[in-house]
C-alpha cells in the first residue's frame, strides 16, 4: 500500500467509520452517500470525502460508497489483515476484563499468550489463551513473532516490563497502566488508554451544559 | 465561569495538560515555559498558548506558567471542583475493574453507588461503594442528586438501562458497552469508551511503520 503521512485526526476517525460500516452491513445496507454517512456520524460530507481521499478514491461521484467494499479497504488501511499477534502482561482486573470481553480477533489481532506472576494463574488457560509465568516473558518473545503487547501490570513494575518488551522485539504497547511509558521521541509506539481523560472530557461537557443552563435561566429572569 | 465554544480537540488536550502538570508538581517543578511544556507533550508552544487563550490569560509573557496555578485552573475548567456524583451500572469484569482500580475521586467525581442484578453482589459493598439491586435504580435516581452514570452492562440491556437513566435526570453517560447509545442529536451527553478504536489506531501506526521499513529496505537494495 502506498502511504502518505495522514493526520492523527483522520487516523482516529477510521475506527469510527469501520464501526458505522459494520452497523450498516448488519442492517443490510449496501450503499451509502457521503451525505448520509456524514449525518449518521456528525461529520460533513466534504470532511468524509477528504478523509478518504488520503487513501485513494473509494466512492463514485453521485453514486455513493459500496458499504462492504469501503469496510474492507478501511480494515486493510488499519492493518487488520496483517495477522498481528499480541501478548497481554498482567492478568489482574483490567487484564482479565480484556481477555474475557474484548474481541482481539474483531480487530484482526490474535492474543497469543498472557503473562502474570500469580502462581494460581500460571499454567492455566483463559478462553483458549495460555497464562504463562512473567519470568518466561523474555524467552517467549525471542521464540515467537509478537508485534503488540497489552500492558496491564501495576504502575510500579510498568517501566521494568516495558524495558523487557522493547528489548525483545515488541513494536507497540497498548498501555493500560496510566503511566507515561516513554519519552516523546522513543522509537516504540505507545497507545495510552487513559480512562481519566475520557471521564474528564465528559465532566467538561456536563459543566459546559450546566453553565449554559444557568446563563439561560438568568437571562430569563431579567 | 465565562464560556466560549471550545473545539473538541482543545477539550481533549485539557486532561493531558492536567496529567503533565500533576507529574511536574510531583517532581517539584513550580514554573514551566510554554516551550518546555510543548516539548514534553509533543506540541508547539504556540499551540499551547492558543489552547489556553480559549479560557483566559494563564501565563505571563517571558515568565512561563505557574504549575500549581495552571493545574487548578484547568481542573476547574474540566469541572473537577463541582462535586459531581456518579453511579455505576453493571458490576461485571469491567465495572469491577473500574471500582477497584480507577480513582473517580482523582477526577473530582464521587462514585455514590453501583447497581447489578446478581443476587450475590446485591447488598454488599466494594471499596466503600454500596452495590444495590438494578430494580432500585429508578427510585435511587429520583431520591439522589446524580449527574453521571457509568454504563458497564451487557450490550443486550444497554438501551433499556439508558432509557431509565435519561428519564431520571442523568446528564451524561460514560459508556463502556461498545454500543452507540443515542442518536447524534440526543440531549444526553455520551462519552464512549471504545477499546477497539484505540487498538485499531495502534494497529494503524504499526502498519505505517512496517511499510516505511519495507520501503526503505527496497530502496537500499537498489
Amino acid at each position: 500500500m502506498k502511504r502518505v503521512k495522514v493526520s492523527n485526526n483522520v487516523i482516529r476517525r477510521l475506527p469510527r467509520y469501520l464501526r458505522k460500516l459494520d452497523e450498516l452491513q448488519e442492517n443490510g445496507i449496501n450503499r451509502i452517500s457521503s451525505f448520509e454517512l456524514g449525518q449518521q456520524l456528525g461529520l460533513t460530507p466534504s470532511q468524509i470525502r477528504q478523509d478518504f481521499s488520503c487513501f485513494g478514491e473509494f466512492g463514485q461521484q453521485g453514486y455513493g460508497y459500496n458499504v462492504s467494499g469501503l469496510r474492507e479497504q478501511i480494515a486493510s488501511i488499519l492493518g487488520m489483515d496483517r495477522g498481528y499477534r499480541a501478548i497481554l502482561v498482567g492478568v489482574g482486573n483490567i487484564g482479565h476484563a480484556l481477555m474475557d470481553n474484548f474481541s482481539f480477533a474483531d480487530c484482526g489481532v490474535e492474543l497469543a499468550a498472557a503473562f502474570d506472576i500469580k502462581e494460581s494463574l500460571i499454567g492455566t488457560e483463559f478462553k483458549g489463551v495460555p497464562i504463562l509465568a512473567e519470568a518466561e516473558l523474555e524467552g517467549y518473545l525471542k521464540n515467537n513473532d509478537i508485534a503488540l503487547a497489552v500492558l496491564c501490570v501495576p504502575k510500579e513494575v510498568a517501566v521494568n516490563v516495558t524495558k523487557i518488551l522493547t528489548e525483545n522485539g515488541i513494536e507497540a504497547i497498548w498501555n493500560f497502566t496510566n503511566m507515561e511509558l516513554t519519552e516523546p521521541n522513543s522509537p516504540i509506539i505507545v497507545e495510552n488508554v487513559h480512562f481519566s481523560d475520557s471521564l474528564l472530557s465528559l465532566s467538561y461537557f456536563v459543566s459546559e451544559r450546566m453553565d449554559e443552563r444557568t446563563a439561560e435561566a438568568s437571562r430569563n429572569e431579567k
